[in-house]
């Protein structure tokens, strides 16, 4: 079968490899869509970081690995002994991995696994692949409803509603919410506190087309911070006080600093951010208001089927997210290119596993008569 | 009467003012017991910062001010429509000061009010002084059985009381948890957690006699940072998995960075410091364990009310905290000068307001027959 394997920083080669089997408890899955992420360029520019060059405690893989943690797909082959799916029924995974025996799993924090990682990601092969095994458990139904390109969003927007709900009894319907950085995961963030009918949302960016999207996805105020003076405007927009919640989902210097300026008094920063290296930081910026700053990772299975719920409602309408649709084999070229280069027009690129590549589209419409321009546009 | 004022760097003057008049809701308090604080010691070393260099929004004081705002005393006189004391009765003072209409106040958070600062550091007399005027609101009765050198302990408990409550749920009678830094208010928090049996108490701290106070306060493990691996040592400690809370009351690069290495997943680190500069941070040491990280400030009349309860009722005796009591007039020779200088061996030195000067007590023993030396030891 076909799979992205990503050996090292600027290697990932789409190679055949053997499909593994379904073994007990686990579900073979054939990816249909495959969303690429934030973590997947930064392994590919700068890593390897998640990405295992000594075998993985969880997994027991090293690189070369598998691709693909964003994924949706159709149930292929079920496991002995696993019940409550069908073959051919759409599905997404949740990519968690982790050990179940260390002391964060033993809270039920396994999102913070000591020994974790991410399927597609830390080995236990990947979505970038015409089939992978998970275990039943890492698997969710797809409502009819819900398309599976639609699927493929699923776990951006849990690292949102994750992020969101982690602010606890701080975040109300009447809260006045600051989310800085409106990339994929800002612009997500945005969906779930307009899925939970936050009072005032206001977004930093400074890229035209995020902007666009921000107040598309229900952003009430979308301010540049390089014209306005967030923390300043922030607290005129929120009555006075400073925004209760603030999400960085940018994670630099500046939004730290726009973070802890403009927070309300007993306000709460979320950080929603990896962060490439540290920043200088005043605890006093927080000592002042006695605020809190919390950090997330990923996610639970709670917030996948929350998000899941949230789809087949209509509570949150996120295929404007998806800004392109590529086929495995033009990855690179097609998929980390423009998020790299051209990252302030792009939101989520899927891969389309079944599509062919757009050399081959080109090929056929040439054959068909079709220009070359043509079909670009298409 | 005599006050200690404040001009500003290394500028501080025991000179005869004017006693203020009492006005309605004010009442008049004869200062007792008047501890020295580690912002005193800033403000010595390093200010103005808190001492206003121009008028204070609240006090509309600017310096010189009179310090002291750790202070007990006796009701000298009741303003008009003050109920509730008698002239002669014990009491502290809370020495916030807030303008009851910022963000911060309408929300019942005085503690953080935008223009909010202390009596005896912003101005509005202070402790240090043979008569100080202040709201009745800011002044709480000290039980029978509560001596006043005690009382003038209540307010850096109060910090303490305060920075404990803020760890809310995360903190139970179960938890394990580590202190960094043996200090006054990192011996105050390992009392306050005492008070509240909290079940294992490590504290991290380089100074021997420190380490013994710690020990004698109730920490259940005194650790030297120097000797020991502190992250892992205290999450050995706490059975695998991190102390739930950790308290950073030292405030330094080093100690930040044991707080995020030391947490559990999920955990809480509340910091206490004042911090003298920012310092490198990476946040994703926060976010591998979704830990959350709290500033507190002052405290709030409950926090008071509270430690006054856990004094009367033996909970908290803090009766070692006091390690030197001084006179007024030797407040810079005796007072600050020792805690700079040799401030591990220190804790908390009173200044007894009615007490005679060092010189004093020297002349009268030579006029007594006894030997200067006989004198300085006893």
């Amino acid at each position: 079968m076909r799979a992205a394997r990503y050996y090292g920083k600027e290697d990932i080669r789409i190679e055949q490899i053997p499909e593994d089997d379904t073994g007990p408890g686990q579900i073979k899955i054939a990816p249909a869509y495959v969303g690429i992420c934030g973590t997947d360029l930064h392994e590919y520019l700068g890593g390897p970081n998640f990405a295992p060059t000594e075998p993985h405690p969880v997994t027991k893989d090293t690189i070369p690995i598998t691709f693909g943690h964003e994924f949706s797909g159709t149930v292929k082959e079920l496991g002995e002994g696993v019940t409550g799916f069908e073959v051919g029924q759409k599905v997404v995974v949740q990519p968690t991995v982790y050990c179940s025996t260390c002391g964060a799993c033993r809270n039920g924090i396994e999102n913070a696994c000591y020994n974790g990682g991410f399927i597609g990601l830390s080995g236990g092969g990947g979505g970038l692949s015409d089939a992978v095994v998970v275990p039943a458990r890492a698997v969710l139904a797809l409502p009819e409803n819900v398309p599976l390109d639609i699927g493929a969003l699923v776990e951006p927007l849990s690292v949102a509603w994750h992020a969101v709900e982690a602010a606890g009894a701080t975040l109300t319907a009447d809260s006045t919410v600051l989310v800085l950085g409106g990339g994929p995961i800002g612009l997500a963030v945005v969906q779930c506190l307009s899925a939970r009918k936050t009072k005032k949302i206001i977004v930093s960016e400074v890229a035209t087309q995020r902007q666009r999207f921000a107040k598309e996805f229900g952003a009430h105020h979308v301010l540049d911070p390089k014209t306005y003076d967030l923390v300043a405007l922030s607290r005129q927009l929120s009555g006075g006080d400073g925004p209760d919640v603030v999400f960085d989902c940018a994670g630099v210097e500046a939004s730290l600093n726009t973070a802890c300026g403009a927070v309300a008094a007993r306000g709460l920063i979320i950080n929603v951010a990896i962060w490439e290296r540290p920043v200088p930081f005043q605890p006093n910026l927080l000592v002042w208001k006695e605020a809190k700053y919390g950090a997330v990772l990923g996610y639970q299975r709670k917030d996948f089927e929350a998000v899941i719920e949230q789809l087949a409602s209509g509570g949150i309408k996120p295929a404007q997210m998806i800004t392109g649709r590529i086929a495995m084999e033009d990855l690179v070229e097609h998929g980390f290119r423009p998020l790299i280069e051209n990252k302030e027009k792009e939101v989520k690129i899927l891969v389309d596993v079944a599509r062919k590549t757009r050399a081959a589209d080109e090929a056929e419409a040439e054959g068909a008569g079709l220009s070359k321009v043509d079909s670009a546009r298409g």
